[in-house]
């Protein structure tokens, strides 16, 4: 497997990072402070700055906006419901737009309150994806779908594994691919493959990482930050860059009890430090 | 879909329902009571009764042993602690094969500490399985891999998919199967498939069933009871069942905060309520 050598200005800072404490402007100035590529907004921290001053900030920092985080949520228990749903994924494929964001993260939902068909929710996020496809393309937005750790089937999402994303995609053709983001997809027995084939399928959006702990304390908000769990992510990057991605490695860590609490200075520090970390480690295990 | 008209007598008790603070006694007790078909120990409450009281309290209550937990945890850093594993499951096995189980669960271990390649680890595990099958067979004891959800990966099991467990099975012949537990593997967008393939291959040799809760608070210890969570278990059962599974319905419920701190009666009496619920459902729901 080709080399790779990961530095600050191929990542991108999910601003999920930094906690709810701190605005998008200070995790602009942290992304130019440590030289970051790229910055991934959630749609929260839009609203609160203000799209065209969000847009401002990005633009004048030089920084690529590698997602904005999130569409979806698309299976509901009624029509109304779902009208709604749609005109809210109008609405982030429109700020994805004006960001030139380089896709917009689909998380695509679970199931409806007190619903247990999950093949019935499944079917509503196609449902719910080819509603807003011509939207989308018209807007030359990227739908990129995040297939989400099982342990999400039940509230957040019922696309579980890179191969159930891209047999979606692969459904719909141009303008819909996939999020690999190491923290869901890294148990998978089929990753390898799976990345190959969203490489091969020009589908390989978007790339997330973090680490998984062990013991993992909260299923929403106990994610590490790389090199403090299990997840061997230089062979998840070297994989990910031999299936031909050529996106930001974005770096997405919810921790409440942890890197919430910590400032700007002190999170992005790390994280340029791991990423070396990372890099040293590839060379001790060169095969 | 044939029906399925589940009734106590097709279920079986596994101790940990119980929570630590029961007697193998007390479950049995409890199982001949509310009239469950079996009961499934953990091999700590074997050495706590002592194996042949054990196999004494169990056969004069005329239950079947639908499994024994545990073997397994495969995964080591060196070779010593690979044969002393070996040794253990060695145990195992003599233990299911007194106690007549219908199988010795395998619930395979995940990452050895300090480690990060899975894929070395579920070679071991292969190898693990591979170093205990002639004894296992020798003894006429059937081993079930248990793929576990994948939030267990890192720590538990690195078998996380029937397709992945029935490919190792399948590759071994004779003895080796699977266990398949609702809350492991229920959100398998390729679950029905699967279920059959186990069941085309005379290797469907345990169900557990149990219910994932919305939210759940902890990784290990808040399984919830059936019909309080989103799985549909009624479907679940059906798939099963339909998959040519003869076997009875084990109920193993981890519920460190609610059933773990519930008399026997209480316990069980739910699970003959909610069984009777589930078959309810099923008549609402008939097509």
């Amino acid at each position: 497997m080709k080399p790779l050598l990961l530095e600050s200005r191929h990542l991108s800072l999910n601003t999920a990072t930094l906690g709810p404490r701190h605005s998008l402007q200070q995790a602009v100035e942290g992304c130019v402070k440590y030289g970051f590529g790229g910055i991934a907004p959630w749609r929260d921290k839009l609203t609160e700055t203000g799209l065209k001053q969000a847009c401002r900030l990005i633009n004048d920092a030089g920084l690529r906006v590698s997602g904005l985080c999130r569409g979806g949520m698309f299976p509901a228990g009624t029509k109304r419901e779902r009208a709604d749903i749609r005109a809210d994924n109008y609405r982030a494929i429109d700020e994805a737009a004006a960001l030139g964001a380089e896709c917009l993260v689909l998380v695509v939902g679970g199931l409806p309150p007190g619903q247990k068909d999950l093949a019935s929710a499944r079917r509503q996020v196609e449902d719910g994806i080819a509603g807003i496809l011509d939207y989308a393309r018209a807007a030359r937005v990227r739908l990129a779908i995040e297939p989400l750790h099982p342990m999400y089937a039940g509230d957040r999402a019922c696309i579980n594994t890179l191969a159930q994303a891209l047999a979606l995609c692969e459904g719909f053709g141009e303008g819909v691919g996939v999020a690999a983001d190491a923290y869901h997809v890294w148990w998978d027995p089929d990753l390898p493959a799976q990345l190959h084939r969203a490489g091969r399928g020009q589908r390989l959006y978007a790339c997330h990482i973090c680490d998984w702990l062990v013991p993992t304390r909260h299923l929403l908000t106990d994610r590490g930050m790389m090199g403090d769990g299990v997840i061997d992510l230089n062979e998840f990057c070297r994989t990910v860059d031999g299936a031909g991605y050529s996106g930001l490695y974005e770096v997405e860590i919810f921790s409440d009890g942890g890197w919430w609490q910590k400032s700007v200075d002190e999170t992005l520090g790390t994280i340029s430090a791991r990423i070396k970390a990372l890099n040293a480690a590839e060379d001790n295990n060169e095969h």
